[in-house]
């Protein structure tokens, strides 16, 4: 059977067939409308809510930073040591100021976004420190390898940003590695960003690069930039990380306060008890991110995996990882602060099936969840110690099936699509009904990544597994690829900008020290 | 990091290391925990039940078989041709009667499963003409092959059936080819199986064989195999089908009703739309089943694909049959009867990723959709071409998995679980503490699947992918499989039916004539 319907010219489905076809214009930030899996019934949200306030009053959360200690103390907060005891009544009084939806801009203000309530974006993996290159091979990246991720974000519809370090360039001194990530997220794609949270003088720079870009006073009244805070589970949060949020949120940039929870390691052997000590640490960020500046954005956030009994490793695409992200969705709407998930975890080494069942499932999660922010969306494997560049395609065209799903039924087209059921009649074929023909593309989503042809004629042609009909893939839009420009003198106000820093951070010894 | 938990002796982990070692013991049936994704409102379920009750009004469907047309006639349908009209009226008088649960029995009663209602189970995909075999080639199936998989479905738990023809004997003649197919769903497993319905007569033959086994009596009043009768959408029952239909129904076991759908060529180019045929057409038939016996057991079912433009074939995994199996269960949910859906679907050619995500796809869906009969659910690729034993192996442990979400969050351990929080403190670890040790396998599912271990520790054992793993798996499987004896009478009446039917049926040039 051989549709020609593609062929055809004029009318929507032409229009429609030029677009999936040549146009790589970025998917509207998305509209979540799935009625979301809410597992927990009002009693027992307000049990998470209660386990997780006791723990912050009467077990206290560490804040390894003078700083803060100081910040809390002045704040009216409990401190002994290093450990901060929280009450309720101020934790509350506390995330209240966090806006619950706000506005994520780009440079292209085309590609602004929205982001809380039933608003979310994708954004691709970042810090794997190997890739799986355009031939499949597994090496360490360099900031070319990086500019090529910057570029596939730029391309695929459903990516609604360029993130940060996608790959670690190996290539470049580790201490002014964050100037050089920052501009090619700036250079390569006009989508979002996200900042370097390294340190809090990295995080400085990155926030003045973007003051360049956007304007110092955008700033303060404009979300453009995102850096992520990573917590030390159970119940810490250190030095470098509280650093580098004072330097976002100073600005009135967001900062997703983010637990790092390997479940039954660094929380108990409970799927609820887990949540409510997460609930816990996230609530704590969230409300010194309101100590530093009233009213600044800020994201419930949570890297989440539970762990191998046989080898400690995380483990992603489990029934609990799912869970968790449902019970944690309704947590953060219950505060009314957006939040941020994971998405394509995995610990699969190649692109097998592996990969496929832990992405698939952990994307299908994190949308009945109802994240808002939804992060690691395209590449990721090996437990994140590689981001794959066949993965990166069709992970991306992935988040762009789900995001049709949440878009829901589409009732407009439902009257004039019943009129061909008498016309085609039982026993008939739709196929050349003029109805089909105009709506087929529309109404369909007919996904490239996927082949769905006989076994003979994928065994002549070639025999093509998904890994390299990706690679061909990626190499084809590689070609297509247009730099969308930066202004002239941005731009040279940008290489200025790390030309002196540059000098000012001492390079020595400083090349691939660490991971 | 390593976790040496398992090596405890004594208390609930051992019995749980036990049990998940060792033991095969199939999970009792699924009670569904997840609040479901409706993703319509009340007046979206009426438009598309009077869209559907229009069409059974005005267009009608045809019932090419003499019978079924003078079975509607006294039934007091119109009747032009082959073409019946049935008033809305009349459907739902029909429909009031059909059970909306019923329990399904197997040979070994501690197998029997709940069906309807938020009751559901999962069953092995069938009808497959090709096999990838233990070593992973591609070749015709034998009836050993066949006894393989039924095998292999008695052993993995959260499998509730063996199914029948799961690959296509072609060692037998075809005509006598479902007698063979029953003996081994009967003979290989004590869970319950389906019935082979390839004709009226072949259909009489597993009702009496199931007699054999049962006895008559006690089929009068439970249900014991079902058959699935496909429908030839848009609109169409045929001959075949209507009599195996009757076949089933007339002894009251359980006849799934299952329109063919292939989105956009037979039927409109409109989820919504193909929703309002697909819910006609199995209305149709499942007001037909009380015709035949009111009271009847029967399932809405369906298969469920949308049509690749490029090439015709079906798709699995796009976003289209997540909507519609969202809408379909709140239809079924509607009329109150349990509904069939299909797992995991798919198109590739091997186990590679795309399978992977299809599978996963699929099977998160019609979690999230409320599925009670989730038929394919282990083994099917290449668009149902062939059944692949690694597939078959990884998908049967993702159904455990799924049935581990459905679950829901346990509360039981909560208090427990807290009470570890103060006292591991900020920066402990929870590995050392008695609840971790008591709970943990408890609390997390660990697949056996999924190597999540570091790359290094990956290759040193060798590079195993997960098809070669779930292949180890099967074959140490198959050594540990113990045969649940058939009743020494029953299993030699089967045999003397078996011979006898053997000797009336003429097995001339039929074998391998057809697929």
């Amino acid at each position: 059977m051989a549709l020609d319907i593609h062929r055809r010219s004029g009318g929507r489905s032409a229009r429609r067939a030029a677009r999936t076809a040549h146009d790589f214009t970025m998917l509207p930030g998305l509209t979540n409308s799935l009625p979301l899996c809410e597992i927990m019934d009002g009693a027992q949200v307000a049990r998470i809510d209660a386990a997780s306030m006791d723990i912050l009053e009467n077990v206290g959360v560490v804040f390894r930073d003078d700083i803060a200690l100081e910040d809390w103390r002045r704040a009216g907060a409990k401190v002994e040591g290093e450990t901060v005891f929280l009450d309720r009544g101020l934790v509350r009084d506390l995330i209240a100021t966090i806006p619950e939806r706000f506005t994520y801009h780009a440079r292209n203000p085309v590609n602004n976004v929205d982001l809380g309530g039933n608003k979310s974006v994708f954004v691709p993996m970042t810090g794997a420190p190997y890739l799986r290159d355009l031939e499949d091979v597994r090496r360490n990246p360099t900031l070319d390898d990086l500019a090529m991720f910057h570029k596939l974000s730029h391309m695929m519809p459903a990516m609604h940003s360029s993130a940060h370090h996608i790959v670690e360039p190996y290539d470049h001194p580790i201490s002014q590695r964050h100037l050089r990530i920052t501009y090619s997220s700036m250079k390569y794609s006009d989508k979002m960003f996200m900042g370097m949270t390294t340190s809090p003088k990295n995080a400085e720079d990155v926030l003045d690069m973007c003051a360049i870009l956007f304007g110092e006073e955008f700033l303060e009244t404009h979300a453009v930039v995102t850096g992520n805070c990573n917590g030390n589970s159970p119940l810490v949060w250190d030095e470098t990380m509280l650093g580098a949020m004072r330097a976002f949120c100073r600005r009135n940039q967001p900062v997703l306060c983010s637990p790092f929870v390997l479940g039954g390691a660094n929380t108990p052997a409970s799927v609820a008890a887990s949540v409510a000590q997460l609930n816990a640490e996230a609530l704590s960020a969230l409300a010194y991110t309101q100590v530093i500046r009233k009213g600044a954005p800020a994201i419930y956030g949570h890297y989440l995996s539970t762990v191998s009994m046989r080898s400690g490793a995380p483990m992603a695409g489990t029934p609990e990882i799912s869970l968790m992200n449902f019970m944690i969705g309704q947590m953060a709407r219950y505060y009314g602060v957006p939040w941020r998930t994971s998405n394509t975890l995995g610990g699969a080494k190649t692109f097998d099936a592996q990969a496929g069942y832990e992405s698939a499932t952990t994307l299908s999660a994190v949308m009945h969840a109802g994240a808002n922010y939804i992060w690691h969306s395209a590449g990721w494997n090996e437990a994140g110690m590689h981001c794959s560049v066949a993965k990166f395609i069709v992970d991306a065209e992935q988040c762009a099936m789900a995001y049709r799903m949440a878009e829901g039924v589409k009732w407009n087209d439902f009257d004039a699509a019943l009129a061909a059921v008498p016309d085609v009649g039982p026993g008939g074929h739709y196929l050349g009904h003029p109805h089909t023909h105009e709506n087929f593309q529309e109404a369909f989503f007919m996904p490239e990544m996927f082949d769905n042809n006989s076994i003979e004629q994928w065994a002549a042609e070639g025999s093509v597994e998904i890994t390299q009909r990706a690679l061909n893939h990626a190499k084809q839009l590689l070609k297509a690829y247009e730099e969308p420009k930066l202004d002239v003198a941005k731009n040279e106000e940008l290489l200025a900008y790390i030309a002196r820093r540059e000098r000012e951070i001492p390079a020595a010894d400083a090349l691939n020290q660490e991971f």
